[in-house]
């Protein structure tokens, strides 16, 4: 990347947050037992069981978001069974086949600003009937979705009734669910969320992480040999205290939620500085993702200050592009940006 | 793990070395482009290509040992083709069934001394003849063997020689090749193995890094689309530029040579002193790894102040056991250790 | 079933052409070779060659559509290589996703009267860009279409020339071959159709036979190990000379064409009546499928005298219903269904 | 196949038992709901129900042999759970890895005379300790084995104990198990049999059927949505009544127990005439099996009338052959091959 550049790209392309890097130096000449059965992990995954409000809810510290996906669906669904989910969803279009190579259908419902709506859910059980088709047994959904939308606690409970009942699980991807629950869009806390769930993962990479995501498995029948299913992917970390380290240290004194509310933050400011110059945005910003339409002079000159994701290709209203905010952006950078327009 | 033990236990329960954790450290507030498409991944990448001899070599930075495995093998093999492994290969016994969840039969043949020998992989070929018997396509050994017992040269040649024979692929799980390479044992260089091997990886984890494994595609045939495969299985690390950084300190000034060599003279040390002391080893010490055999007394007597593994059940002969040396293994600790006895 | 009862539910429900049983019959005392190796199956394998014009294309005989794409699909593609399909295709709706359980995403375009357009192809393929998604491999179409439709010579023409474009392979799945290449409105033969293809399978299901398909592999990079994976799956039958036998005697004085271009007729006879009662038809009838939509009042005289199938729930235009003739379809059984209109 | 020889080559070289064929024919002009829903199809399956003292099991009508296998195995087991078979099973050497296809491990205990002991199934579970290795879930055994011989009452109650000690499901490949009902050596009834198991299939194709196994799964708790499974492998044949008809003619008055029975007694007595020959034996004959061992001039004058398998190369004992007998063999069969010693 060239230097002195603003960088819109994503949320993932610095090491990682101080105090977690602190963390992983504070454990020098520490010596750990393998594989994430050390202390340190056991008592993240109680911290997390605390912070969740699932005391008995299974806590696995995974790779990274596609491997847990993965994994999950492994280990939950029978092979005819079928994962239902949005069109846009991460899992459908940018997991290279994952589900699939696993062995699983996905189904998919329309997805408006990036959601899932319960009667779709619902029209698509309905219209599996027979041994002849798959069984769909999974709804998943992104909270921020793929658009940077977040679900509404009337919308999650929703889902939560068209799963129960067509009997489905209900997972969410949350690779950016610090941005979700800091999201003024979103009434949820974390309790709630999870006790909609079956279960659901808390991204750790997207939100100031070297790497890792933490699975909460909230249905105790979904619990059993997971760390079978864990190795067998290949994602059994030999050093999982590394994982247990970072989260411990990124859920301490609240700076996950930290890190995820200043993203948002730096968003809406942005987001008001773009309105303000009557720039077409492409979906609400919610979380700490900007979708916006640019002419080609516009991204031209953008291209050479700030580094962005074109998010399609040109069409009659200009070229669709994103901006993605995180912990490291900052009100100066933001101030720059909207100089550009 | 208790306080002032030595660590004996396995060669990944610290976190990593100094100078791979200053690298990562000195990226702070850069920026990188996302899933190994870095510059210092490239870099890292080009100096493993000038290390092993293979400037046209795929090299592929990859999250651990089973994964690697699980996905080259995916990559490279056809259904109904087949890894011949030794019995004891960690494929075959350690990795929960990984390589048949992707879809493939290992063919086991004789391990002596961890070491699987061309006749019977020549046999194991000869057995499988037609459409109702798998196809062997893939010979998979480790080096270091699960034994910590190390190929030569001409043992090396002879299973080429056998693999070329029959049509397969040699592949080399080398999570321990730093120590396989430095041991007195080998007559090997780098560049003379990767020259017999179809592919082969360089393991970080167990030599210094915090993970980590290089994987290095010599035949220019199995390189096409591997990054799909490596997504598809979960494990395109987001931030993949943290490999790139730990591969490229790690072997900056041949420090992965050192931190090898060192772990094996501690175990050539510490073999020296139980041979001594008439303790029988249930392998010779080739590398980084002392296999003995212990009485119920000295059993309870080292568990006080060393951290091992119990390798097998109790037996006529006493209980098996493991000590592994590290980097980080000193002098003083072996001394310790032997005087134990 | 009930006595008596017209019988328009599918083309699949008596046991076979009475050639077919008699060329069993002939076969008693006769002792063949196990799994396909029979000299009567290589005869019919070789006629199989000599009618479709590829001398040197691989046959196989496959004991049904669903195993037969599954089969070709695990045969021919990498993990990481997709399927281009018709949203409506038998692989994508019906085979209780028998595709993903071998491990390959399915990607669908729009359906028009149950075709695919080359030009939605190529906006799938230029869809996917990168190791992130899927890379898209194999189009795969069905010849009659599910709604009983077929491709003129000039739609597969651009269809091959856009997977010549993307690299892509064209498979046609011949559940109905024979009623395609006998149909009105269908102008290619059986050596054009498979001249355009890099596989088919010619049904014998639902023409005729007791089960099986004969599966033609055009492209000879295709062709390696076939039997292996046919073993593999399950599908290698241990009498499979039943199959050679079968397709020898439906293939004989041109047998096969004969029952298809009857069940045509039979269904184009329907059609007019229909069109001439003022029936809304719901598809163009172009073989042996009539898909026409009817009344409540309508269904229940229907149901009283005719075997038919429910095609989807009610909607307002009435209830829609799929007719399916066969070899055994009579002139006197379609008076008698039309006088019920 | 050479006319006039004596064909001893294998129990599947002819179309089908008469009466088999007769109630194929009867069906002409019948009309059957498709995929096995059929009322010939439900007939069967109660009266195999009421065969095997079963009144609750799932009894599904599957093409082949290892078709059910692997369709079973994938319905049953979770990815990380392995089958335990004899090295000798015909899943572990003669599938072409279809159950590692499926995702399953196979681990192998030794094979005496075909035959598991239990001392060696507990054995193999002991070793499987944590989520590192596959978990043992399930036991498959053949019934008759693959060199003929039958597990006795005694034998199945102890592999039913261990089973149960370790939590593995017993699972019976009864391609011959017809021939092991009514061996000598083998004092158990086909209700006494079910009774020790979890799910076994009733081997169709090898005594006297075109096709077909019949598959009980006796275990409630494995009988949800299996339908799914069968059309997920493909295996789900749009003439399923086929399949019903079949077993219905050959379970009808006993005839598939007595062409079981007669296909012993003439592989009984080529015994007593091989052993009065002082031909040495490879197995004791217990079914329609015969091995034995012998010299290249024996070899060549048998291979002039006979047709037979070569089971092994030479060695220094002679060529080890096989002579398979079945409802077809004749006593002037048996006695001109005798004369040929």
């Amino acid at each position: 990347m060239k230097m002195g550049m603003i960088n819109l790209m994503n949320d993932y392309n610095t090491t990682a947050h101080p105090r977690v890097l602190e963390a992983i130096k504070a454990a020098d000449g520490k010596r750990f037992t393998g594989y994430g059965t050390d202390e340190a992990t056991a008592a993240t995954a109680e911290a997390i069981r605390s912070l969740t409000g699932c005391p008995d809810a299974g806590v696995h510290f995974m790779i990274g978001g596609t491997h847990t996906n993965l994994t999950a669906i492994s280990a939950f669904l029978r092979p005819h069974e079928a994962v239902v989910s949005p069109l846009s969803a991460h899992i459908n279009v940018h997991e290279t086949g994952a589900i699939e190579a696993a062995g699983h259908k996905i189904l998919t419902v329309p997805a408006e600003a990036g959601k899932a709506k319960a009667v779709d859910v619902a029209l698509a059980c309905e219209a599996h009937t027979d041994e002849h088709m798959v069984k769909p047994k999974m709804l998943l959904i992104s909270q921020t979705t793929e658009l940077g939308t977040v679900y509404t606690r009337e919308e999650l409970k929703a889902l939560r009734e068209v799963c129960d009942e067509y009997g489905l699980y209900l997972y969410v991807d949350g690779a950016r669910l610090g941005c979700a629950l800091m999201s003024e869009a979103c009434d949820l806390s974390m309790e709630e969320l999870a006790g909609y769930t079956d279960a659901f993962y808390i991204g750790g990479t997207k939100n100031g992480l070297l790497f890792g995501e933490a699975l909460v498995i909230v249905n105790p029948a979904l619990c059993s040999d997971f760390r079978f299913l864990v190795k067998q992917r290949g994602g059994l970390l030999a050093k999982g205290f590394l994982l247990g380290i970072q989260f411990g240290a990124i859920f301490e004194n609240g700076l996950y939620f930290e890190l995820a509310g200043h993203a948002n933050d730096m968003a809406a400011k942005l987001t008001a500085g773009l309105i303000g110059a009557k720039i077409p945005l492409l979906a609400k910003t919610e979380s700490n993702q900007v979708f916006l339409c640019v002419s080609r002079e516009t991204l031209d000159r953008l291209a050479e200050k700030i580094l962005f994701e074109r998010w399609a290709r040109e069409g009659e209203a200009g070229t669709p592009i994103r901006f993605v905010t995180s912990w490291q952006t900052t009100d100066e950078e933001v101030a720059s940006v909207l100089g550009l327009f």
